[in-house]
């Protein structure tokens, strides 16, 4: 018997729906594993913000410190979007905890589903079979290096990376590459950017360590094409943490669904665990969310705690549900199974 | 009869056999309309650092600022690629010859062709009909900010934007709207990045002189999986540099091959014309590479100079090229034809 004290980040729009039904399945885990989870929902993003007037509330950065795991599922409203000025916004938050918690990799498997190859906007010849693991840098590059206004009114946005917060992210992605297909790209913008040079310097030495791995390197505009010409070509990718944004959203389009890629987000300490999908507002309280996303990064943090089988077992009972169509109408628009239903489903199956 | 002095940079890998073809339409285009162009071809790329240890020579540059337009092949050599400490790369040449003549917005039309639907990665119901102009900001950002070491070895990448340099680009991408559909999509990432949120600020101020121009806002995350996932969505597409390089690029896919993409980049002065595709040296000399993104690059060209009927000309002999399926191998594998064969092909058609 397991004890673990998990910290919930419901968040904004659609995130605690779809945390509903993850926490679902944990506690079904928890029941049939006989472990102890205990929960405690914390304020993130802009509903801590209508609360607290902070993205981030001293109580929510201390609880997540202190717990074993968090479970995030999404943070952002439009309200702050289309007003540039806003000095108070919710992606501070999320932006906070990562470098609170040093959350410096965050890993976003992308798989090709067989069962749901006609939902991709891509041919199912190009993706069938397609698998693969993104290393994204998560605490570093432009998102925190210095930014502002200039006395005569231009912006600024500087990126830096050392040769550690490039190291530490490089092992992880090698580590991974052994255990999988062998393969690792680093997507960079060497030929023009000075901190790109800098992560391929680095992954090339640490790539002697590692003569199992086969390394290749693209630039990031190459990649962007790439991805979606031969998907297949590609185990474990690692970037940095801007190109990762864009590019691990790209490669969502392979999965058919945004609503079932689940990530990780960890460290040296506590790990997060989140979909990939943002707030999706506009679905908020319609009962049309995909939990899918949520509920496997459950299954991630079940690994996280080491605990395989259980996560397997969570995993399987989600295969079940896309097998047998009991998916949310972007999947399954004939007849759709509401957010609630899903995650009562899978659950169920545990 | 008109009489106009290009310069051509047929620069490096497949450059110079690409050029050769735009040039023979080009001529053909003089000779039908009786007009004299003057070809003064100049080193630029890894070809220039070869002949003179500079990528982009003083004379190069000078015949450039003296000339009507330039006509760019393609540069770059993987020789450089994996050597992150090499001093001197190909891409310097291109980057101070944007910014030395002021090229400020990097134009890219990207068109489904229905002939070609079935080649590219993407459903025919996705992209059927699918048209945008992407206007890419080319001589700011992190492309041109400070970058460097520090002394305890990490790496930095400025990324800086004026006022002044977005709004002169804007102004462009929402003329382009006026005369298409009348939507402009800003790309940034205004919920982290202090630039985008200048960008968005500029942007909000300029529409209310476009009262027909709809705009709309799009984080480049979201976007990078919208053009996939709904490319008809988009009319004229606004961005950064950086942003541009990597949403453009990523675009190409809509059209079934790279080898189709004709770019023009323009400032208050001489404009350049070039394909987006890149060296791609493995191809060098094999008569494979596709001449078609070239010879449309030398069509926009033609319009610059305001030869509209003569542009009319090159286009409909491409589109006839397409037609006929007189294509190379990646567009027509079963019987395909050389470079010369397709250049000769469109240029007879003139
Ligand atoms: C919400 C935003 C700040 C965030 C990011 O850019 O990192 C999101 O897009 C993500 O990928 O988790
Ligand atoms: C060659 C390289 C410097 C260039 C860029 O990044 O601008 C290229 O990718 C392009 O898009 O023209």
């Amino acid at each position: 018997i397991l004890s673990k004290r998990i910290v919930v980040l419901p968040g904004d729009g659609i995130g605690p729906e779809v945390c509903q039904e993850a926490v679902r399945a944990l506690k079904a885990v928890a029941d049939k594993f006989g472990h102890e989870f205990v929960f405690d929902y914390q304020l993130m993003g802009a509903c801590a913000i209508d609360a607290t007037g902070d993205p981030l509330p001293a109580a929510t950065l201390e609880a997540c410190r202190a717990a074993d795991a968090v479970l995030l599922g999404a943070i952002g409203d439009p309200k702050y979007d289309n007003n540039p000025s806003a000095q108070v916004r919710p992606e501070q938050g999320l932006l906070r905890l990562r470098k609170s918690l040093g959350l410096y990799a965050n890993i976003r498997p992308v798989t090709a589903y067989d069962r749901l190859l006609e939902h991709s906007p891509l041919k199912k010849d190009r993706i069938q079979g397609a698998d693969m693991l993104i290393f994204r840098e998560l605490t570093g590059g432009i998102y925190f290096g210095e930014k502002g206004r200039n006395a005569d009114g231009s912006a600024y946005d500087n990126c830096t990376y050392s040769r550690f917060e490039i190291e530490r992210i490089a092992h992880r992605a090698f580590r991974a590459a052994e255990t999988r297909r062998g393969k690792l790209t680093l997507v960079d913008k060497a030929n023009v950017l000075e901190t790109s040079r800098l992560w391929r310097e680095v992954v090339q030495d640490l790539a002697l360590q590692y003569p199992k791995v086969l390394v290749d390197y693209l630039f990031v505009d190459n990649a962007a094409m790439q991805i979606i010409l031969n998907p297949r070509q590609f185990d474990v990718i690692l970037t940095e943490n801007m190109f990762g944004d864009i590019i691990s959203d790209e490669a969502s389009v392979i999965a058919g669904s945004l609503g079932l890629l689940p990530s990780a987000s960890v460290g040296d300490e506590v790990a997060l665990f989140e979909p990939i999908h943002g707030s999706y507002p506009q679905a908020k309280g319609k009962g049309i969310a995909n939990p899918i996303a949520t509920i496997l990064s459950a299954a991630m943090l079940l690994e996280h705690f080491g605990l395989q089988e259980e996560a397997n077992s969570v995993k399987k009972a989600v295969d079940n549900a896309l097998e047998q169509g009991v998916l949310t109408p972007e999947l399954n628009a004939k007849s759709p199974y509401t957010t609630e239903q899903v995650g009562s489903f899978v659950a169920y199956g545990i």
